[in-house]
């Protein structure tokens, strides 16, 4: 079977590789029906050369074969992955905290006989744990919806959810990629009344529009925040940073109401952040984090599958597995937002 | 009239002043009964010799008169005031965060008109906003546990209140000052089930084992991280942090369990802390700030007033205002907890 490997410095490959198998007997095999790439691909994707080693965090797919100890799953069911292994049992996947896991695990960790996502088939561990088993027929149209409960829905929901987003709430967006959008899409269906997101790629906030935003903010640093704070006298009730860089966290401070919560899942590019005064005199609260996406599927599907939302629309841009490295380099030039990869 | 002003360089002395008069209509003038020494006015104390100020923010006391604007208040009526002025109407004072207050105040501002508590008498502005009345006959045995609600049990009470303590919570409480005491007090309160007290004052933490505290860890940094570990698992649901000090926020960090939270209520003395990828990983919620304690004091005063709790117990030294000099001597040697001063 064919699966991307990252080699960096502005590269990926698409190899011929030995078909998965079983190891463990709580493994599961999936045949791999969509997959894609994430924006957090593309840091190791434009960082230095590095040695070759499989990629993706995100697919959907049909059960072929179950090891001995699996018991949900069976060959031919239809499968949602969420971005980290879980077992399904400790006391951190029964609370919902499925990233805190006792035994998460990465997919297509370096030296191991893990494989990962942009793939044509892939072996999948702690598989009852890991994988959400879609019960209903599943129609080709819904395929990017439902591949976005793998990451980007779940992570812009749990962006609105750790903030409590509730009705009448004033809630920022910062950021118009994928998860921003789709946290603007949360904060709506959790109640928001005001909801200004942050972004300057047009194609991207209208998107955001049509998900719900209400006010569209271009500007950023001191200049975007007067903006915000025209928008909302005080401030808003809940801000969702959905970047990961040091100034969107200090924009996030900028624009959050005294008593606000800013709930963060941009992976952070920083070590430490300012939390001293500016933050304590305010009551501000931050929250938020790696998101457990695999507790969230079976919230979100149901709209999913009843058409009554359609993240999916994040998928600018669907492409062959073959043309992964076009993939890559179009959400790297910014010239597609997220690319779907069909088998 | 007698006022304590600071002067820095481990010095205030009381001074003969004249007796507050009514400024604005929304002025009350009142006779303190009992005010008292914060650990808080220490860091100005072993400072800097700086321009005389008067000094103190926590006071008891009698309305004398009102201005012609006070609607609540009248001469004779009993108060407690918080340790901030606020009005009472605009947003924040309704919805409870009275430190955000549009027009909050400070006691004992330099250059201002306006005096501090650790004094005989003074004037109150937004009277109506900032002074608690307490309605029922006041017995002289309450009068500590009273003049807690002014800032340390209500700022001890927003540690656990905003970490949302509830039934089952493991407690980590950072810091056996009162403010740590107090949010013991609260954690119990508020149904927590395992409460650590981390501090090494031995009168300090069997107070705290009274309040509630079931373990007392007396190590810190990585050792007393341990020590937690041992105790909790995985560490605790809720981290009360009662310094302020860097060393503090990095071993909440270290004793808190994934998905858990953070509450500080201890002034930060730094201006940038550890909130990158420690923190994001295991989805930490860092929230607290400047307690909003004129906004407790109508739900924590009936337990106080029936006995059925003893916050006033910090109180471990009761003074005539005369010795306010002492007082602060014998708090920064740590050879008082909390100091009272009577008029």
């Amino acid at each position: 079977m064919r699966a991307t490997y990252l080699l960096g410095d502005q590269s990926v490959e698409l190899r011929e590789v030995p078909d998965p198998v079983l190891i463990e007997p709580t493994d599961a095999l999936v045949e791999i029906t969509a997959s894609c790439i994430c924006g957090s691909d593309l840091h190791p994707y434009h960082g230095p050369a590095v040695t070759a080693r499989p990629i993706g965090h995100e697919f959907v797919g049909r059960v072929t074969e179950v090891g001995a100890e699996v018991s949900t799953l069976k060959a031919g069911d239809f499968v949602i992955a969420p971005f980290t292994i879980n077992c399904g049992t400790c006391q951190f996947c029964r609370e919902g905290l499925t990233t805190s896991c006792v035994q998460a695990g990465s997919w297509g960790r370096t030296n191991s006989t893990q494989s990962a996502c942009q793939a044509e088939a892939i072996r999948v561990p702690l598989a009852d744990g890991t994988l959400f088993k879609v019960d209903a027929e599943v129609d080709q149209a819904l395929l990017p919806s439902l591949l976005t409960l793998s990451d980007v829905y779940g992570t812009g929901y749990h962006a609105a959810r750790s903030a409590r987003v509730g009705a009448g709430d004033s809630v920022v967006v910062i950021g118009d990629g994928a998860v921003g959008l789709l946290a603007v899409l949360s904060a709506k269906a959790l109640g928001a009344e005001q909801i200004i997101l942050m972004g300057r790629h047009t194609a991207r906030t209208d998107l955001g529009r049509q998900f719900g935003a209400t006010d569209v903010v271009s500007e950023r640093g001191e200049e975007g925040i007067a903006k915000v704070r025209e928008l909302t006298g005080h401030g808003a009730h809940k801000v969702l940073e959905a970047v990961g860089l040091l100034p969107a966290f200090e924009q996030a401070i900028g624009v959050a109401r005294p008593g606000g919560t800013i709930s963060r899942v941009g992976v952070p590019q920083y070590a430490t952040g300012p939390v001293g005064r500016e933050f304590f005199g305010p009551n501000l609260t931050l929250t938020g984090g790696v998101a457990p996406v695999r507790s969230y599927i079976g919230t979100l599907l149901p709209d999913v599958l009843e058409g009554r939302v359609n993240p999916g629309l994040v998928f600018d841009s669907v492409l062959p597995l073959q043309q992964v490295a076009q993939g890559y380099a179009a959400m790297e030039a910014r010239e597609s937002l997220k690319v779907m990869l069909r088998g």
